[in-house]
């Protein structure tokens, strides 16, 4: 049967065990357990092992696990050069697409990917992506690198390298939600480039970088960027109720609100809403909160009975920049976190592969003769 | 509607007027004219200007892209010094995935994607894209880099980049050839990829690099480096007949025969077959010739009936030997030319944007409930 379906959208393109998304009643389940019992009780670390092993680690399966990650925070030493001669105005995602392509560079045998093989090549790039990120970061800020502290988790650590001091505990534990509410979200765009890829057996480092590259698009993980852009547009709270208004009118699209799959508000939106709050407090970014809520309600009273509601990309823009977080690092975080994500499907399609081959439909003439170039 | 498709076969996922395959008669048109025709009119430039706008060039628009193509063959000075440090033990198609990524670095503007600034990227990319493989080669050799020549033709200026000298004319041409026929191809995987990360609005770079990444996998680019392993481990013609038979016993699969598309001898395979004689009598290689040729004639009486008939892949791979090319190489090769199509596609999709965003079917349990650790 030959279905051309724009987008492929209504096609299934893969099974999976991993997330299950109820967009019409906005229900975000990980392997079964829901988002939010994960965002209160989880860490970023035992939400990849569940991901990638299907069930909760045990205690020692945890901290075996953990261990291999902390064995590959630091950044190898190639890269670590690399980093310092990249122009200054690389945008953050296009070098982290790089590095983590130049990895295999690094790696003994890049193109293992029995199953096994495949895990160990993504512990390797998740454990080395927060280091490239932060390291990057700080050479264009003309700041020298920090090490790696590997008795610190990974959100901790990301903030350590990033900064140079480690964080507080509601910094780390704000951040380290983050990680876990957006480490997997079904058959996104990125997720799909990475299994398409991956289906060639070509390599986890091959697979992985598409999935950046995808990401980065403003329609995907560049949505959180344009929602931070909006807030910085708008002056104060007053200012919120003509701003949204006059979008409304002129038919523009409000940035963080609306997602393909959910009909309902994001169930990932609920956590980081909260966390957003209370980190913007701790922070000194009450007005910045405010706008936001703002805007919420406002779209809510005009369109929340169209199915239009806020998306992740809403409150986790609030949550990054109290961070401190610039501007071009939001996507870069989203990718870290998505990393966890990426590589469960990755080895998800190595355990039952079928190479993407899908057809494309010919809209042109048939026959046509070659001219001779006089005669064009 | 919803349906289930592995690895999307049957499904139509995008529509093009790019290149028209008919499986069952073994033809393939670009923009509605022979390949055949290309092969034997045609040159590379020509081919991909056909691609990107649908329609031959008149002799000036042909000089037009010419110019601005050959202003690209000079690498970026950032990625020249960047070859120079990457270990010399690096896959070829691991160091061009990269470098192709990196090049967004040096592009003031890597993100503009209207279709107009999308083909002057692809331009720059592919302009590039022979001095990096080359200039790595030659590092990896231990010998220095060779300037590009703007004289020069893309596949004669790629020859000399590699070797040092201009190639003869045979050989150029014979080059030439092997770029046209592989410069597009319908949504095979690659291609596929390309408009998967382009449809987030992403970049170029990003889905030039993902194309890249897909490309160097066994199932897909990868095969015709399987080609001439099998042609190295035959000692003699004389072998060929036992070797095959044996693979055919044991249901062992004979690399460069049968394609997912073609039911009938690959059209492509037509004109490399006759490349790769005259290049094997030119350069001394005709016992590999005769190799082939007799493989491909045991496999005919053997399962010809089964459709199953010589792909690309496996007179490429003759031919690119023929060229001198080490086997790692091969498929940069392929990666060359078919940056030409997996550009068109991305100015296609940017032309006529939606985000790839296909549905998954989960397979696990819902509604698990999350057990603390020590419970677990």
């Amino acid at each position: 049967m030959t279905t051309f379906a724009k987008g492929l959208e209504g096609i299934i393109a893969a099974e999976t065990n991993m997330s299950w998304i109820d967009g019409t009643n906005g229900v975000l389940e990980y392997v079964g357990i829901n988002i939010d019992e994960l965002a209160r009780n989880s860490t970023f670390e035992e939400t990849v092992y569940l991901l990638w092993n299907k069930k909760l680690p045990t205690r020692a399966q945890l901290e075996e696990f953990t261990k291999e990650l902390r064995e590959h925070y630091k950044v190898a030493d190639g890269i670590k050069d690399r980093i310092k001669s990249i122009p200054s105005t690389a945008e953050p995602m296009h070098v982290l697409r790089s590095l983590i392509s130049e990895l295999a560079f690094y790696d003994d045998n890049p193109n293992a990917n029995d199953v096994e093989s495949a895990r160990h090549k993504a512990i390797n790039i998740l454990g080395q992506a927060p280091g490239i990120v932060a390291m990057y970061d700080r050479a264009r800020r003309g700041l020298d690198p920090i090490e790696p502290d590997t008795s610190l988790t990974f959100s901790e650590n990301f903030l350590y390298m990033l900064n140079g001091e480690k964080p507080t505990e509601t910094m780390a534990r704000a951040f380290d939600i983050c990680m876990i509410t957006h480490a997997d979200h079904g058959l996104n765009n990125s997720t799909f480039a990475a299994r398409v890829v991956i289906s060639t057996l070509s390599d986890v480092y091959s697979a992985l970088t598409a999935a950046v590259g995808s990401l980065r698009g403003p329609l995907h993980g560049g949505a959180n960027e344009g929602v931070m852009k909006m807030l910085n547009e708008i002056p104060s709270v007053d200012d919120v109720e003509d701003y949204v208004m006059n979008k409304l009118k002129n038919k523009d699209r409000i940035m963080g609100f609306g997602h393909r799959v959910y009909k309902a508000k994001d169930p990932r939106a609920k956590d980081l809403q909260k966390l957003a709050k209370q980190l913007a407090t701790d922070t000194g970014n009450e007005a910045l909160y405010e706008k936001s809520s703002k805007i919420e309600e406002i779209m809510e009273r005009e369109v929340g009975s169209k199915g239009i509601y806020p998306n992740v990309d809403f409150y986790s823009a609030t949550t990054y920049h109290c961070i401190g977080l610039k501007l071009d690092l939001f996507t870069p975080m989203f990718a870290m976190s998505r990393l966890g994500g990426w590589s469960g499907h990755v080895i998800e399609q190595l355990g039952d592969n079928r190479l993407f081959r899908p057809k494309a439909q010919f809209i042109g003439e048939h026959g046509v003769p070659y001219v001779a170039i006089d005669d064009r």
